[in-house]
């Protein structure tokens, strides 16, 4: 795949040749002890459930950036407790390449949970009965969930 | 922080507007029992040693990114063996704001240690006797060897 893609210029309309990596993102598991882990309905396309998470801004660490996006989706204030992993399968984003640094996370205030930005809905799920998930967010709540069942069984 | 930059239009020269991310790149901890963690120098600013690594290319995963710069940068084939963390401190290379998902590995023949691509030279330092390394190349190699050395007391 080419590491350099052209964009045309907005003024003459030529083409604008630029570097490419993928566009580095973050998702976050929320996770809380009673109530399971939280997961939006996307209010773009691919609609469907989802983690919370969002682009990497210029200038900011991917652990703020993790805390902001969560505050922006979900209204929780989070922890962060682990770097679950990362996900960069080139095809995980079907419109474009992108990486995942996935965090796990807590909250001291579950019932401040209210869908926010790009999301039309947001609720917490059991671990046992969790929905349809877009992107490859099931592979994400599938590392943690299987963690979690190694380290209590 | 900005999350767009202008480029200049190499055609017409009038700015064009790019949203903007940390860019991403890996590096890796290449470990030997008896020789130790392989440091290239550098042959570019800034100079000194440092981990090999690199740019993740558009439609590669981070692990095949890992793998390739240390082929092109020290000629040794690696496994990975663990994601050390991932390094995103605006601030962690004085040029742009990169981050960097680290690995660690082991090769099975460290014999073909050999200088490649943007290194004027290669070498295995022991975790006791280690340079001056630059950017916080330092800071990914001393949690290396802090869990090793928490691992094997």
């Amino acid at each position: 795949m080419s590491i350099t893609h052209d964009i045309p210029c907005p003024h003459c309309s030529q083409p604008v040749t630029m570097y490419r990596n993928p566009a580095p993102t973050v998702d976050i598991v929320i996770y809380d002890p009673t109530k399971g882990v939280v997961l939006i309905e996307r209010a773009n396309e691919p609609h469907g459930w989802a983690l919370p998470g969002g682009f990497i801004d210029y200038g900011e660490t991917c652990e703020s950036a993790a805390i902001r996006e969560a505050k922006e989706e979900t209204n929780l204030d989070v922890i962060l407790t682990e770097l679950i992993g990362v996900y960069s399968d080139p095809k995980r984003d079907p419109r474009h390449h992108t990486m995942s640094v996935a965090y796990s996370a807590v909250t001291n205030d579950a019932s401040a949970l209210m869908a926010g930005d790009d999301a039309q809905n947001a609720r917490f799920f059991p671990l046992e009965s969790l929905p349809t998930i877009v992107f490859d967010h099931d592979v994400i709540v599938a590392d943690f969930a299987n963690r979690l069942k190694r380290l209590n069984k």
